[in-house]
Formats: C-alpha cells, structure tokens, sequence
C-alpha cells in the first residue's frame, strides 16, 4: 500500500485522470494540476440546438481498448455504433472506387509484417530499427508501392490519417512502432471491427468529467499551470502561478512537446530534453459539415471516404443516430492543413465545401453549419492527434520517453506502448506511470 | 528617426544585443531582457591558470564575417589567428590520409552547385526545394557519393561539423540553406580563409560585454527570464518572474526552441507555434585536452583532423599563441555525443583520451587537464551550435521563420539569410529585426 505518499500529477487529460485514479486507488494521496479550467485534454463535445453531439477532438474507441470500454462501464455511461450506412469510397487520382488496388493492400500487409518484429517498448533495439529511422516514410512508399498515386494515397491514410503529420515528415521506423502498438493496420483503420468502431453517449468529456469526480475532494485543480518542476533528496515541488504543491513523486501527464515547456529544476538530461524537441505533435483540422438530413445515404453514399489528394484525407458520417441532422467530418492534415489555415475564411470555407461535395455530391455546398477545429490553436495542446518523433531520433533520444529522472515519471499518450496515440494509450500510459511511482523504493 | 518608440528586446546573446544596439542608435528607448547572469548566448571562456584561453561556446570569425570585424574593431578588441601549424589529417576507415578521396571533394562541389541555386531567405521556393526537404541528407549522401565511407566522412563532417545533428537527421534542403548562407562548404569548413580562421582575444564573451556596456544605462537585466509575451492594440508586454516591462514592439533573440516556451497571448499562429516544435537545437559535446606543450607539433601533426567514424568527428589545434600550453579541442556529435553523455565519467574520458590518441599519438592519454562542455545540459541555450529545421517542414513551416506576428519580430541566429548558425548571422539577424521594427508603419 502506498499510504501517505505524496503524488503530483501534472495535466487532467486521460492520461493524468487515470494516474490520479490508480494511484488513489493504492492508497496514495494524490494532487492533479490541471492548466485548463476543464478536464480531459485532447477531447471537447459541442452541442447542436437538437441532440447532435460533435466530437471536436478525439471520439472514437474499438475492439481490444479493453480499458476505455472498462472506464465508461464503470463510470455509468454507455457507446454507440459510428454511423457506417453503406461502403465506404476511394478517392484514387480523381475516380471513385470502391476499394484501393490490390497493391495498396499488399503494402500495408508488408507495413504489418515489419511493425510484427518490433518490441514496441523498445522499438530502437530491432534489427532493422536503425535503417527504418533513417528511412522517410513517403521515400519508401513511393520505393515500394510501384507508383505514385499508390504512394501518395497510403502516405495520406498512414502518415496523415494516423499521426496527422506528412509522410515526407515522419520515418518508417515511427509508423512501425504506431502500428505495432495497436496491433496492425486493421485495427487502425477499420470502421467496425476497427479503431473507430464506437462512440460515447455524452461525448469522450463526460468520461474525463466523471473519472475526475471519483477523484477524492479537493484532489484537482483546474486553471492552474504547471510552470515549474523542482526535485532534490526530499521531494518533488510544482509551482503554478499561485503557489506551490509538494510531493514524494511526480507524474507529467502531457505530450513531450507540452512537457519540454515546463521548468525543471534541476535541468532534465540533455537526451530527454532532446527528446522534448524532436517530438512535435501532429497537425490536423477536424471540420463538421451539417446539414437538415444525411442526404447522402439515399444517393447511396456512405458518406466515408479516404483520399489520395487533398485537401482532406478522409471524411466520415459522423451524424448523432437520435438526431435527424446529417453531419460530414473532415480530417485535413499536414500541407494540406497548412494551406488551409494561410486562406482566407471565405475561400477555406469554398474549398471545404467543394472537398465534401466531391465525396457525396453537390448537394454538400450548401450546409446548415461548418464547424472547423484546430488543435494547433489550443496552447495547452498544440497540435494534434499526438507527437511523433522526428526521423533519425528514435536511436538516441527513443530510450528516453518513458525513463523515469528522479522523482519525475512520464505519461501521455505518446509514451503508450499499447495503442500509443489513443485515449486508451493515455489511459494505459497514465496507470503504467502510476504502477512505477508505487514500485519506487 | 525613433524617438519615442519604446522596444522589447528578448534574450543578450549576440543577435539580443546586436538588435539592442541598433535601436538604440536609431533613437529608439530599448530594455533588453536576459535569463542569465551574463550576457553573450551561446559563448563562454575559461581561463586556464595561465594565460591560455579556452572558448567553451562559439570561437571563430572568419573572412565575410564583416560585422563581426567590425564590431571587434568597434569595441576596441583584437583578433589572433587560430593555430594552424602542419597540414590537417583525414582519419579515413582507420587510415591516415593528407586528403580526402577526390570524391568527396566532387560531392561537395556538387552540393554547392545546387546551394547556389537557392535564395537564402526563401529556400522554400526553389524549383527543387519539395524534393531536398524529403531527401534525408545520409540517403542522399550515401546514393551520391559512391561509397559507404564517403558518405559516412561527409555526413559527419557535414550534418556534424556544420549542424551538430547527425546526417540522417536533417534534410538536405536544411543543409543547402546553411551552406548557401555562408557562400558554400569553401567558407565553411577552412581554418585560415574559412570560418574558423580567426579567434577574439578575450574570448567572445569579452566582445559581447563591452556591446553590453554601450547600451544606454538602465537598458540591460540580467537574471530576468521572459516567461510571457501579451499584445494587443496598445502595445507589448513582456513579463519576468518580477515584474513587466512595455513596448510598442518587442524582438524575440532566441532560437525557435527557446522562442517556443514564452507564453503568448494571444498565442502564436498554429504553424509559427509548429515551427518553434520543429527546430531542434543541435547536439555536440565540446571537449579540451590541455597537455604543457603542443607536443604533437614536434611530431609533424597539426592536431587538426576530421574523421569518417566517431566519437570524435573533427579536433583543432585550440592553443593560445601566448601560453605555453598546448591545447586539442574535439567535437562530438548527435548520437556520438548521445553514447558518450551515458557512459561513466571514468568510460568517457578513457574513451575520448583514446581519439585524441589516435589523431596525435600516445603522448594525447596523459592531459594536464580535460574540460567537456555541453550546451544541451544548459537550460537558455538547450543544445548547440543552432537550431536545424526536421526533415519536411520548411515547406509548410519555414516562410514562419521570421515572418512577424504583430508586435513581434524574431532575431536570434536561426533567422539569420548569411552566416545562419554563426555570430555573424546571430549579429545579422538581430540588426535586419530592428530595421524591421523602425520600418513598423
């Protein structure tokens, strides 16, 4: 039991939520800073005048997230199915297509094979770790597919669809070790059956709001910013704006690129700070197209699309079944979102709209609402789905994701070894940390 | 003229101080706000017992380099020319060489051909600028230069020598920029005629205090880290962990890394915030090996190598004319410098004593004294020589590289268009954002 120790746990999202928990739990007595005034990090649910939920930020779950399934049952709330009313289209060098060519499909066979051999808490040590770190992801696509539009349409669905980064930006090695951590490209990117299977009644901040009334009284305190982290031999102190917390040991629960901005004292290993710069999070814009019906079902479309050109990647029907509203989603990624955000509002909306009407039809140009969300904006996030390591740095700064320094533990998704990037790596990543502040000696 | 305009200059490093300066003689009212104790950046000298120098940061000034000159001469300082006694040796695949392989020489000539071919203060638009910001600097290398050993030599003396990142780390475009800045790999890599031809008596630290020392009264405070940058309409705020200082426009002297971690509000545009996630500092371990004589140049070495393998890829003769004492400096990069920062001090000085040996016999296992340096371990500079953008964002991050955000203009040597990475550029940069800055409408 771990009565009477101390523990500080820096960022209320999934991750800091599920450490706090464990660690109450076992007995420990537990504080959770949290920068925002709300909970839940990475994830917001907006409400339409009727009961169609957006999901703004991450929203989806699937098969073997055995603990994110696990928290909304204990915490009295209940999923739904995506909507998946009809095949899903590929977008592929201008025609449509009901599925990618069979050398698409042998490519992410091969993907599996190679992201089979890695340890995903060590990917570094594989044998071929060291040639997939200096490969770039699109140079061995387009080495590998046998052509470019092959190329650009899995760079888009893996680099893009997956780290919301550009397949020029990120190496094969960190793609493998994404794969490995969630079993595959099937579990990835499947609908049902796969990583976007289901949804949360009341949206992924009901759960974060829910885990974090389990927490004791007085245990989180919102709009409170950690600035800076100071350790010596008798413990560990955070200091927001306002005061000071202290404890036996300390849980950082955010992304590198967010817990490189904290002070510590004394200064972090040169290699985990190194770390902290060459892990920059993704960049995407999650848009909502809404409109008075899903129109686009009895014209016989799914409304699910990927892409091999842009501006968006990949669209699904993300309409709330209770409600008679239809509601598009876009994911626009990268370059692409770069363009995107250098337009003017006016001709980002146009080009939006004509994005949309090309997955299910003119009739797409003229919503009820478009609704477009950054995260890049959000200086508590600053990007997302989550952090990727930069090419060539997993060898000497890899090692350094999870290694304890001190009394300083690290979460966050992006340290998972099991669906790293997901809220249920957060989930896992925040207990695993837990689990290492209890085994301290 | 100025008079009246009240500037915020960020960080005292050459670029902070340079900018300072500049506004000031426009008639400008200037606070110059430093984090550390000392003005100057990413310099610092130590002094042996004698009179032998030792420049533990940025050292050289090279032909070009008109502003630095000209600030030496300025501020009443002198320079001497570095020791360069004998010829300089290439340790090639565990042989001794006087040169290396004539295709090396056809490599780099290559690349400043293509250098050439860039604008320095938008690479982003060559016609070739996609293509070299997906191409890995090692791949290339080792498709271009024939063999594994050329590439290796290259890499080393290249994205090491250069950048303090390792080749498969950094984009070509990355490199092209750097060597187009400095007028090609002539300049760059020359001891008498290139960048490392000449030293500052006193060290560059004396250099930037005597710049220091020329600001009006009143106008430098040390020991005050800018931890939030405010504007809006009226004006700009920057505030310390005391208090706030106001401006009508304010000059960010950092490199993006460092930039990165102020606070803003508003917060920065999402791809000026991911360019600051995306330059991060280089890596290098700067290590003197102080004997009582120069002895290897009795023995026909000039102590000057660069090398194919590690852990040390280059060393100097870093004597002082007027000491007796003979000193080798030696250079250690990326994940040599990674292997070397975790092993045990004893493992470590063994290691090194070791690769000066191999430059310049047995006698280099015996020092006087062994003083390492590592800027990464330093929490205002977080790594060195410069900041490196990663593999694939230039195209979507680089125009963000100076591009001012209201009342916010960026220096620092990262931003610099000649000389970037160098005192010169850290001079240049600061004085082309005050000339920003006065031309403010």
């Amino acid at each position: 039991m771990a009565d009477g120790l101390r523990v500080v746990v820096v960022g209320a999202g999934f991750s800091g939520l599920a450490a706090a928990l464990a660690l109450t739990r076992a007995g420990a007595q537990v504080r959770l800073l949290e920068a925002r005034d709300r909970v839940g990090g990475r994830v917001l649910t907006r409400w339409l005048p009727d009961v169609t939920q957006l999901d703004l930020g991450a929203q989806w779950i699937g098969p073997t997230q055995d603990r994110m399934y696990a928290l909304v049952a204990e915490h009295g709330l209940a999923t739904f199915a995506s909507a998946a009313i009809g095949a899903p289209t590929v977008l592929w060098a201008g025609e449509r297509r009901a599925e990618p060519p069979a050398r698409a499909t042998r490519v992410l066979g091969l993907l599996d094979e190679y992201a089979a051999r890695l340890d995903p808490t060590a990917p570094w040590q594989a044998p071929e770790a060291a040639h997939w770190d200096r490969t770039l992801l699109g140079g061995w696509l387009r080495a590998t597919a046998g052509d470019d539009d092959t190329a650009d349409y899995l760079g888009r669905l893996l680099a893009g669809g997956l780290l919301a980064t550009g397949a020029d930006e990120v190496s094969l090695l960190h793609l493998l070790f994404y794969l490995r951590s969630a079993g595959g490209t099937g579990p990835l990117l499947g609908m049902a059956g796969g990583a976007q299977q289901d949804r949360i009644v009341g949206g992924p901040p009901a759960l974060a709001e829910r885990m974090a009334a389990a927490l004791p009284p007085g245990a989180l305190t919102l709009a409170a910013p950690v600035r800076a982290v100071e350790q010596n031999v008798d413990g560990v102190t955070a200091w927001t704006d306002t005061g000071r917390v202290n404890g036996d040991a300390l849980v950082v629960a955010l992304a590198p690129a967010l817990a490189g901005r904290i002070r510590y004292a004394p200064p972090l290993p040169p290699l985990r700070d190194g770390l902290t710069q060459r892990m920059p999070m993704g960049s995407a814009l999650k848009i909502h197209a809404v409109y008075a019906e899903p129109f686009w079902r009895a014209d016989g479309f799914s409304g699910v699309s990927t892409s091999s050109a842009g501006p968006l990647t990949e669209t699904v029907d993300n309409s709330t079944p209770t409600s008679p509203l239809g509601v598009l989603t876009g994911f626009s990624y990268a370059s692409d979102a770069a363009a995107l955000r250098e337009m003017s509002p006016e001709r980002r909306r146009r080009c939006l709209l004509d994005a949309f009407a090309t997955v299910v039809g003119p009739q797409a140009g003229d919503p009820v609402d478009l609704i477009e969300y950054d995260w890049s904006a959000e200086e508590w996030t600053r990007g997302c789905f989550s952090g990727a390591l930069t090419p060539g740095a997993w060898g000497a700064y890899g090692p350094h994701l999870r290694t304890p320094v001190g009394r300083v533990y690290w979460a966050g998704t992006e340290t998972a070894t099991r669906w790293t990037g997901y809220l249920e790596g957060a989930v896992r990543a925040g207990e695993r940390a837990a689990a290492e502040v209890l085994a301290r000696p």
